[in-house]
Parts: structure tokens; C-alpha cells; sequence
């Protein structure tokens, strides 16, 4: 039984590091969160962030409700274990208001998540083999490319346009075989863009004919600032998909909650992966947020944060024509937390980063956000969280930075 | 572009239960979790839960803590996201209460989990590979087991013995090639088993030479009511492994708030995988506890936990002693929350909990706990979740219902 030391096995695994799962290969440290130290300082006017606005979050009114919850006679309940689908409360509520949008939802298919990021790693767990084809766009959510590359997929990037998916780039991938579309049709991260009703049908029609397993974010959808509220692609489908919600942009995102709405047989499979992982989420957030969404108009306060963003990205958009040269295009999006640059071809927005931090205004490159490549001349902008002055303080300094950059 | 419909491919993901990935066919819906559905009626005295006494929970002094968050200057920013790693304060504090029992642990290499359940997932994702062999107890926890079987390993089970591992088995165990060892080496849930000081060395020392990750899951290590405290099997490695710890059980589960404790490069990975999960673990969470323990002794708390524990489960070993025939041999825990029955040989526990659910009384069978089999006569018992009065009614109905059994 001693030899085991002179073995090659054990050799091979006497240190730590050379014990790690192949998959951690191709899942690297967000890069958003590294940018984020560098614009620390706070005399740098940051864009790079992609918060909420701590102003808008309804501290006095969680005070109270955490008070009722500890204070009453459910305090004991709200710190005990409880169930893996989440507060049966909680899910009718989400249910109630998805129907006041038009959009019929059973409260039983809806799972309770630590925050939305968590829907991601559930779906990636419940579905992706290995090699599997994950379509997601491009430009895409960084934080979904993370979380799926776990399970090793191959990612498929699709052009995003103004209006959506380009479709034939699509149906290309759906036909070559792809398992999985993973998208952000309302105001998208990083881009801004939403989808027409149009390409809503078109992509619905798509997914129906394919088979394709359709994952939905939706973290951005109530904070429209003009235009018309559209149903989500889940609606214009004959065949469910998963459709991922979260409280972090219209409540906060410090509690971490989210859901996952999915047909029954898909629920399941998404309930044993959700047991496997953290066995529920807390009690205690999803007590406070119950308690809260009982005695506050929420939709009330949805109102007051879409005039608060509507104004930045107004001011943002404005300063953006004032300062920007006109070979920069932005995108001008009705809705959500960001805005999207494109330099002219050829102009290295990393490179760009650099002189913006020396005249202390910081932005987000947008390479990291196309799974595939390119984008180096792309970057993404956030007005969520600045207020006005400092937004249109900021983009003139960029708009120097750019100049200069492409003089 | 059309041919999509009549492909194989196609035809072949047309039903999305048809998409699952093929992990999930080995993990299973915590067993655990359906028995306590037919434990719910009250009139039934159930042993089968593994809750803590919710009448142990700091329910006032929590209250408090969340006013003086929530009603203060700290209100926003315990609502907003924050870093992966966890709230720096309260990794202090976790390193500090490390350093009163004399283990050495740097508050940098602490990371905060959504429960330790997190730790489990975090530890699969980042060091199994699909066949890796995971060694684990005999009996075994079932959380663990359900968490490392999404990413497929080979379980190698150990014969836990009076006072820790058979650890001739262990040896052969990690001599094959091993890669992982986990373990509860505190009063271990199912069996109530803790390690002698010499096993834990022995442990140790096997693990340093073989180059195994040992995974030591410690959430009930401060409930011993009688004998020694002993240190982790951390403490007496060479080379550092990785330590869990929890609040679940010393303060209250509805948090969802535990730590895992690794050296630098493992927690490196270990973050980005959690990243990848669910960003970071609540925020307002972490700061409720963090007050909490600014405020409260709570080794204070934990005391009074202990003591009534304690009285638990001297009632349950007297009653036993009393009630149940001879043949049936228990542990008898010098803490922690469970006592592990066995029934003589060819005796079905599965069988008797039929007949005892008859009688009102609930308990889980012990099958389930063996990753690879056996323990067809074994059963578990917990001693927290009731009132001395229930317990010893209850385990005179149990008597009667093997008494009944056996004959």
C-alpha cells in the first residue's frame, strides 16, 4: 500500500493546481470586474460600471418590511430552511404581474433563483454536453458567456442589427445543429439594442421549427424610457422556453433574486439542479422582498426609476452628439442601462481606454463581449449610474480622448 | 436553410426534455426532501428532518442587526452588488474565530459561499473531471453526493468506523488514484460519527502523501456537548485543503451564509467559479450577519444551541436504551444533530418506515446514504428539531414498531 507514492498517478497530483477540472480551462475571471478596479478612483468619471443607481433603491420602504418579517410572528420562519422552488408568495406575485403584461404564466412553473446569473448556470447544467452549440449574439452578455463556458459548450456568435438577430445568420446556426439561443431581446447588455416585434415572431418561428432549447434574459425589460412595451419572444411561441427574470434592476440587487420561468418537465430538471447547487436561496431575502412588494406599489416605483435613467441616457445621447465626432456611431436605446460605440474600422477601443483614464473618464472595451473575436473597435457605455452633470462632464472628456485619439 | 425540420438533428431535439444533458441522468432529487413531504402532517413526531430548532434562532437580536443595516448610512450599499470574495469584515471575523481554537486561516484565502451546499458545487466544478474518482464515507452526506454527481465522477466509498475512516480502505482508496476525499469529520450527518485526534493525523498524513484534494465539510463542529473539542484535519496537513464552514447551524440557514477556506490558488478558482454561479452571495445577507455579529457574543449563542441539543439528545440515547431491543445498535454523538441506528442484519428499514409512519413516528432510512449501496438495515434519527417530550413519545412508538418488526 506505500507505493502509491512513486506512483505516476499520485505524482501527477501532488500539487493542488495540477488537480483542476479541464473545463476551468476556458472560464476566466470577469474582466468587467477587473476594469472595475482601475476605476476605483473616484475622481475618474466611470461609464464602465454596469449598476443600478443606489439612489433609486427603496431603502426606507426594505427597512420597514424587513422590520414586519424579523419584528412578527414570521421572524423564526424567515431564517429557516425553506424550499427549493422558493416562496410559493413570491411566485404567485411574479405570476400576477407577468399577467398584467399579457403574459399567462403558471406561478407552479416558476423557480425562485440566487439572482438571475444563477438561471444561467442552471440552464447550462441542465442542458449542455460538452461540444454542445450555444448561439448567443454578438456583441453578447459577458456574464452568460462565462457561466455557460463552464459546461464547455461551442459558442456560435449571431450579428446583432438594430432591430435584432440577423435571421439568416440564425437559421444557419439553428440548422447546423445548434442545442441552445441564449438572448437579451429587451435593452440589451452590452448593446442597447431591442428586438422588433417583427424579429420576435421571426425568431419565435425559428426556435418552434428547430427544436432549439430557447434561454430568455430579461433583466432589463420594465426600464423603458419611450416607445412601446413588447411582449417577450416567449410569447409568440407555440413551444415554451425559459424565461429569466430578476428584482435586481427593479428593486436591488444586493438580495440576489431572480427567477426562471420553464415548462414543468424543464422546472423539474431545473429544481434538482438548483437542489445540487445551493439547496435554495435565502429565506430571508425572499421574506424582506415578499414582505415589501405586499405594502409598496412597485410599479410606482418601476415609473420613478425609468424617468431617473430615461434622463441620464437623454443627457447621455445629447452630450454623445455635442462631443463624439461624427465617425463614432452609438446606438440611441429606448430603454435599460447602456449605450454602444462603435469607432471607425480599425481603432483599438483598448487602446482607447488607456488615454480616457489619463484624462480620468473610464468605459468598458467591447472585444471581451464578442464570445467569437473582434469588436476591438466597440465599447460600452453605462448612464445608470452617474448623474447628470457628472454624464455630460464625462463625455465631453471622452469625446477629446477619441478626437485626439483618432487625429 | 429550410432542411432544418426533416435534419436528424433536428427531428431529434424537437421535445426539449429530449435536450437534457446527459449529466443530469445521475442526479436525483434529494430522497430526503420527498420523505419530509409525508412528514408534514403534525400529528406525526418526525426525527427525519435535519432542520436546527428554529426556537434557537436569534430572531430579535437579527431584527436588530437589519434595522441598524437597513435604518443607517450602510442601507444602499447593502443593497447593491458587491465583490465575489465576500464581505472583507465578516472574512475577518471567520479568520479571528478560526484563530480562538488555534487554527491559522488568512481572512484573503476565505471566500463566502450561498451556503455551503456552494461549496460542494464550487468544489466539483473546479477539480472534477467526468470519471475522476471522489472518495467518500460510508455512510455518507447525500447533499454531497447529489452535488458532486452533475459532474460525473466515480464514487469509491470508506467504512466509517467508531472514531473515523477504516483507513486501510482509505489507502487503497487513494493509492488507485483518488482525486478527491470528502468528509464530516464533526459529528457527521447521517451517522453522528466524529474522528479521533489519531485519525485525524492519520488522515492527514494519507492525504499529504497521496496529493489527494480533501473537501472537510465542518458545519456542526461547535455543537460537541461533551469531550474535547478537536482541531480540523486542516490543521494537521502539510499541505492546506479546503475547509467548509457555515452559519446555518450556529446562527441560522435562512442566510444561506457559508465559507470555504483554501489556499490562494485554489481560491482564485474557486471565485471564478462562483462568478460564474451567481456573482456573489447576497449582499444584505452578508451584512445582517455581519451586524449581527458585531453586536452579539455569539459564542454566547452558540452555548445555549449546545446545551439544548445536548438535552436533546440525552433524552433520545435514554429512551433508546429504554425502548429498543437490544439488537438494534446506535451511536451515541458527543454532538452535532443526528444518531445512526442499525438494525440487525437483513432487516429493511425501508419496510419498517412504513410501519412506523402507521404509529406516527418518522425517521429516514439509511439506504440512500450509501453511494454505492447497502445499508438496507440502517436508519437516521435527528435530535434537534423536537421537544424532549416528543422525543422520548416518539421513540417509545418507534420501539414498539421494531419490536413489531423484528418478531
Amino acid at each position: 500500500m506505500k507505493n502509491g507514492r512513486n506512483s505516476p498517478t499520485c505524482q501527477r497530483r501532488i500539487a493542488v493546481e495540477e488537480c483542476f477540472a479541464a473545463r476551468m480551462d476556458s472560464v476566466h475571471r470577469s474582466f468587467i470586474r477587473e476594469i472595475l478596479k482601475v476605476t476605483a478612483d473616484p475622481s475618474i468619471i466611470s461609464f464602465a460600471g454596469g449598476l443600478p443607481n443606489p439612489e433609486m433603491f427603496p431603502v426606507q420602504a426594505m427597512s420597514e418590511a424587513a422590520s414586519r418579517i424579523l419584528g412578527g410572528s414570521t421572524g423564526a420562519a424567515s431564517l429557516q430552511y425553506s424550499t427549493t422552488e422558493g416562496d410559493p408568495v413570491l411566485r404567485r406575485f411574479i405570476a400576477d404581474r407577468y399577467a398584467k403584461r399579457g403574459v399567462e404564466v403558471d406561478p407552479d412553473d416558476i423557480v425562485i433563483t440566487t439572482g438571475s446569473q444563477q438561471c444561467l448556470d442552471m440552464a447550462g447544467k441542465v442542458f449542455l454536453d460538452k461540444g454542445d452549440t450555444v448561439v448567443i449574439e454578438r456583441p453578447g452578455y459577458l456574464g452568460a458567456i462565462q457561466s455557460f463556458s463552464v459546461y464547455e459548450p461551442n459558442f456560435v456568435t449571431v450579428a446583432l442589427q438594430d432591430d435584432g438577430p440577423d435571421l439568416e445568420e440564425l437559421e444557419r446556426a439553428f440548422a447546423a445543429g445548434a442545442k441552445m439561443f441564449y438572448a437579451v431581446p429587451n435593452f440589451q447588455n452590452p448593446s442597447g439594442v431591442s428586438y422588433s416585434a417583427e424579429k420576435r415572431a421571426a425568431v419565435a418561428e425559428l426556435l418552434d421549427r428547430y427544436g432549439v432549447v430557447f434561454v430568455e434574459d430579461d433583466p432589463y425589460g420594465e426600464l423603458r424610457f419611450m416607445g412601446e412595451h413588447l411582449p417577450p419572444v416567449y410569447s409568440f411561441r407555440k413551444k415554451p422556453g425559459l424565461l429569466n427574470g430578476s428584482f435586481s434592476k427593479i428593486a436591488a440587487p444586493g438580495f440576489r433574486l431572480g427567477w426562471v420561468v420553464a415548462p414543468g418537465v424543464v422546472r423539474d430538471k431545473l429544481v434538482v439542479a438548483k437542489q445540487a447547487t445551493d439547496l435554495h436561496t435565502s429565506t430571508l431575502a425572499q421574506s424582506i422582498m415578499r414582505a415589501y412588494l405586499e405594502e409598496n406599489d412597485i410599479d410606482d416605483h418601476v415609473e420613478t426609476i425609468r424617468e431617473t435613467y430615461g434622463r441620464h441616457r437623454e443627457v447621455m445621447v445629447e452630450k454623445i452628439r455635442e462631443y463624439f465626432p461624427a465617425q463614432v456611431r452609438c446606438t440611441e436605446p429606448e430603454g435599460g442601462m447602456f449605450l454602444w460605440a462603435t469607432l471607425p474600422e480599425g481603432c483599438s477601443s483598448m487602446e482607447l481606454f488607456d488615454s480616457a483614464i489619463r484624462r480620468k473618464v473610464a468605459f468598458v472595451p467591447g472585444a471581451p463581449f464578442y464570445a467569437d473575436g473582434g469588436g476591438d473597435n466597440t465599447l460600452r457605455l453605462n448612464f445608470s449610474n452617474a448623474d447628470p452633470e457628472r454624464i455630460g462632464e464625462g463625455i465631453a472628456r471622452l469625446g477629446e480622448s477619441i478626437r485626439e485619439f483618432l487625429d
